[in-house]
């Protein structure tokens, strides 16, 4: 089926332009002047921005399920007293619940990929697959310094590699995920990197969230993270390292001489009282650093909308200096910096890239009077002005109703998975 | 007419639990078992939270129209270079478009009351009582140490005191509105202070917003700003600081001595890099701090679900403690303090207290699974969840559509203003 998307004004970080879209398949074929009559479905953008979909690179979706249970805690009685315990209950169809939930929400707000580490992947996959979205999954690997342990989690992510790569029309693909440098042995994160460069896998990993992560790691091996991960050859251009929050200029150096990729999750950063990650000196440096909102339980949302807004605020305020982290940098990496570090053809909208495309009604008080395109989607905007959101060629909302899943159904198997959960820890 | 709300879930700083409300004119008069024959109008509140309306102690409402002209700039260049041009070609009706712009977009996200110090304040009163908002507002005053320019600014305000105040059934009442200490000379901030003693009128006052200003004054009176409005006797409970960025302990000790209101703008703050107020510090002194958005310009929108979240996030980050500005804290800035602050029998959802009250919608995915109230109106709420608005007992948003005004026309009208005032610079 052809998608016609017509009187659009279209943004991405190489600018603004009017034009009309024509989708074939999972791909943007045509951009220009269209006749009505090339596309079997027409959507009249008259009023609209078309964006690239904006890219989440690190999620636990999963964990919609724990929103607003604990909030305003020190990190490790949040573990401790909540998280911890509520994840020993987990099951598959927990986890498919949380993760369903979790999909509406990011379509809600207009993202159309994402990267997640959680557990009962293949449950994750299962609702991806049915909500339309596209997504790097993995495992999330703990081992402790424990050798059965290691197998265990090594075995799942294999299992998880086998059943879900390039599940869902190619749209879902397996990433390994070890947890951290200070929950997993220096044998896991070998093992995993080996695989993964054999299979030509990403990798997905907490790297350098909080000082006392830092402390850890320097007691244990006498360097900092990223030192660490250089010294046993774990880095490259297929790790996505997640926060990054402490770095010593040598790292920086490290993670830009391995074009490491950073997710930068202000939003949790911030609420957990971790610290402020330097986005700006990482962008001066031509490191590839996209955004992620985190798990629902630490951000308490997965809007990037948001996100994008904080991030630009939260860079600004720590050089107090207002030209950083402007809103066209932090639109590049919600879209075209995302796009690079999942690997993903899209980012930019260009003949040949997947359809991974939303709408933003400009007809909104808050977007009112139009200006500046890209400011009014970094400021200005919340995830009530997304309208329609398009993921490899297929329609998953027309103006504002969700078409793939019942919406309400999915808001009650959550809120009864939740309960469940609840109840038993 | 009264108005019966059944089966609400209410919710405030005081705690949360379940009723109706029953509305008579402008007052709540009755919470608990009510029977449905005592309603004129009858709303169901079933899935939806009642919350008092938010209340906005800081913006410069026609500013909308400069929404997304200028971002990530120096502040001077900011200034000089886009805003006060376009400030010199304002006018009546420019200001009124701007302020019905600024109503819709606060009722759209759940604000009841507001303090507004801008220009040609009349037309915004006109604006305000069209739309049903409470607001207290003031005419900016800048005399740059020209007697002459004084003189004019506090006819100004004196004109709009005589037309304005008690003006929209009483929901309107003026403030006096002196800029700042560094834009302002001694005389004027002292008969400023003299009139509005006399008259039992607020006064609203930009103090300690950026380094540059601490300077300015220290260089000017060889003191820091509220050590100076202190030692001109300008200060007292009638006071409501905007900012209070860069703060002494001595001055912490003269705003609770004198109690004096401060209005807390953190998007502001960030977005201009201006700096970190100590909020967390001010609050455990027991000093009144509330919530303001700033204008549109410096924002870019007027949503304090927003604001609120921004405002605990970073607070944590900033003494990298998360237990700092607690989601409870910062609803009582955006609420109860807000009322407190600009004299307002509401921020509380009690019998004898003005109707002035938001619905909020929780059958939304990001706020399922329905957990902590409050919570999940800091962190997960956005505008869109937001579904009636009730402000001196007349409903000015039902279901999400505004009663009191045309929205479209709205937009349409500012959209026009936006586009002759930027032709004009």
């Amino acid at each position: 089926m052809s998608i016609l998307i017509k009187n659009a004004k279209i943004v991405d970080v190489k600018g603004t332009r009017k034009g009309s879209i024509l989708i074939e398949d999972d791909k943007i074929v045509k951009i220009g002047d269209i006749r009505e009559d090339e596309g079997d479905k027409i959507i009249d953008a008259s009023d609209k921005l078309v964006i690239p979909g904006l890219i989440n690179t690190h999620t636990h979706l999963s964990m919609t399920l724990f929103r607003g249970i604990a909030d305003d805690l020190q990190l490790h009685k949040w573990l401790e007293n909540y998280i911890w315990p509520l994840e020993k209950h987990l099951n598959e169809d927990y986890c498919y619940a949380g993760a369903l939930l979790g999909c509406i929400e990011m379509i809600k707000s207009g993202t159309t990929a994402f990267n997640d580490m959680y557990f009962y992947m293949d449950s994750v996959a299962k609702a991806i697959e049915k909500c339309g979205l596209r997504a790097v999954i993995s495992h999330g690997m703990i081992d402790l310094n424990n050798e059965d342990k290691m197998k265990k989690e090594i075995k799942e992510s294999k299992r998880i590699v086998k059943k879900c790569h390039g599940m869902a029309d190619g749209r879902i693909s397996v990433a390994l995920g070890p947890h951290s440098p200070y929950t997993c042995s220096e044998k896991l994160l070998k093992k995993t990197s080996k695989y993964a460069n054999k299979n030509n896998l990403k990798i997905h990993i907490h790297v350098s969230e909080t000082r006392e992560e830092i402390k850890t790691i320097k007691e244990r091996y006498g360097m900092r993270p990223f030192e660490y991960l250089d010294d046993i050859g774990f880095l490259g251009e297929n790790v996505i390292a997640a926060h990054a929050v402490w770095l010593s200029e040598e790292e920086i150096k490290i993670i830009k001489n391995n074009n490491v990729k950073i997710s930068h999750n202000p939003v949790s950063n911030m609420k957990l009282a971790s610290g402020i990650s330097p986005v700006s000196k990482m962008l001066d440096e031509n490191i590839t650093v996209s955004l992620g909102t985190d798990g629902a339980a630490s951000n308490n949302n997965l809007d990037m909308l948001e996100e994008m807004k904080i991030a630009a605020l939260l860079q600004k305020v720590h050089y107090l200096d207002p030209t950083k982290l402007s809103a066209k940098d932090v639109f590049a990496m919600a879209t075209i910096n995302g796009a690079k570090t999942l690997g993903i053809n899209a980012g930019l909208i260009e003949v040949g890239k997947k359809a991974d495309l939303v709408l933003i009604n400009v007809k909104r008080c808050n977007l009112t009077p139009f200006r500046n395109p890209i400011s009014h989607l970094v400021y200005s905007a919340n995830g009530y002005n997304v309208t329609t959101v398009i993921v490899d060629g297929k329609i998953l909302m027309e103006d504002n109703v969700v078409q793939v899943i019942n919406e309400k159904e999915v808001m009650e198997i959550a809120e009864n998975a939740s309960d469940e959960l609840l109840s038993k820890s």
